[in-house]
């Protein structure tokens, strides 16, 4: 590893960086989440399913756009996806993916070309790093970045709305924040719908299910400090668990916080 | 006809009236456009076809978010939506319908009870007549609605990503305004992306192929005065013209400018 390990999130990303940090990814070097890598570009949460399941599963998305807000949807079979990207090949180009069969988790890879099938459609959808930049524009520190840990994620009690075999939980991601700024989060983060918008819940977690705030099911634990809240995102793991509940043949994402970095700017997403 | 001929876009509706409008609907004698009529209630685009259809058509949806904002895709041979209106029948609820074969317009009717099939998928998209509401509200006189008539639509050359058989140019709604009104018109809009969102277009028809200002393609004429732009938002009716290229053995629609008038709230959808 290189220093792609220093994150530098509040620092304007440079072409050489970007193509040092792709190279790592698509070689298999790089293998972390990638909170607060590549500021300025969109990351992506990846979920790549055969044909026969892509309209119950696009369904789902559109009926549940919070935690599933697609940015583009594939041609059949095809791993390149220059709509969000130059070159961008979906088999090389997540730093960890997850292979599931019959919705279990079967195995953690750096590159699915041995997996591909010509049935394949691959669905891109927003993540939540993209607003994080804009709340670190307006001098919110967000602990995760800071501490240079994965963000931490939740199963809530929250249910989606279901289509076809695709049904679950909602899944969160959590920030704390002092009330002020849960304040600015939720203003800022609203203008951006195509990467989950506003929160979805402040404060208590046990009001959407979540029995202990300190231990996560996804990332990693950030302790929430007296005098700051917990804020809850919708996260696009979310369709990770409708996958374990629909149990297709195959399906592929990507490792939760190891997401695509696309060319696509945050700032174009912006609404208002 | 009853007073329902007296719009009465500036007033708040009352339950009673809404009442009216839905049973004038429902039993076939309101037959009109309905720009103008109950203010405040979500108005939406209508696209009905058979399930191996949706697939191909709910990805036009997602590539083309501009003219085909989807608010809502229902079950699989559903009539009803509770989703979006209290015992809503989609059946007999739009003033006016489409049925096309194979892409052509076969006829129009005020009922589709007889068309129905187990297999069909309602789509129901965002309409403009959602951010007039809002553009009035600050003001802005738009003309059709003071004077009566439909909205004024064209053909474009911009062409809409394909999916599947699904393909063809936007279609674009027109507005005339006076260039302040324009900048306000464009920052109002903006805020509701579930209901086309900021214009596509404003100035030169030329630039967007509309040769003849005067001769819409579909609805009224609309004068643009001196001293006027015209202002373009994307469409509802675009996906009319993407059936037309698919050929599906049967689709219903709307009929461009007579609505489904939704239980939804028009405020619901702004954002920021």
């Amino acid at each position: 590893m290189t220093e792609l390990n220093q994150r530098f999130f509040d620092k304007p990303i440079q072409p050489l960086q970007l193509k040092a940090i792709r190279q790592e990814i698509r070689s298999g070097q790089f293998i972390h989440h990638t909170s607060g890598l590549a500021p300025g570009l969109v990351q992506a949460n990846i979920v790549i399913l055969p044909k026969r399941y892509a309209y119950d599963f696009l369904r789902f998305c559109v009926l549940n756009p919070k935690p599933c807000p697609l940015l583009h949807v594939s041609n059949e079979g095809d791993p390149q996806i220059n709509e969000l990207g130059d070159k961008l090949d979906i088999r090389k180009d997540v730093p960890k993916y997850r292979v599931f069969r019959h919705g279990i988790l079967e195995s953690e890879v750096t590159d699915i070309s041995s997996f591909w099938q010509n049935d394949f459609v691959i669905f891109t959808l927003g993540c939540s790093f993209s607003f994080e930049e804009a709340l670190v524009g307006v001098g919110i520190k967000l602990r995760h970045i800071e501490q240079g840990h994965n963000i931490t994620m939740f199963k809530t009690n929250i249910p989606c709305q279901p289509s076809g075999p695709f049904k679950g939980n909602l899944v969160v991601t959590m920030r704390p924040l002092k009330p002020q700024q849960a304040v600015q989060a939720v203003a800022i983060s609203n203008r951006f719908p195509s990467v989950h918008g506003a929160p979805v819940h402040l404060g208590d977690p046990a009001a959407i299910g979540i029995e202990d705030i300190s231990n996560p099911d996804f990332g990693d634990p950030t302790i929430v400090e007296p005098g700051e809240i917990p804020v809850f995102w919708a996260c696009g793991v979310t369709p990770q668990l409708a996958i374990m509940e629909a149990k297709p043949s195959i399906c592929i994402t990507h490792k939760p916080g190891c997401m695509l970095i696309t060319g696509l700017l945050n700032q174009a997403l912006a609404i208002a």
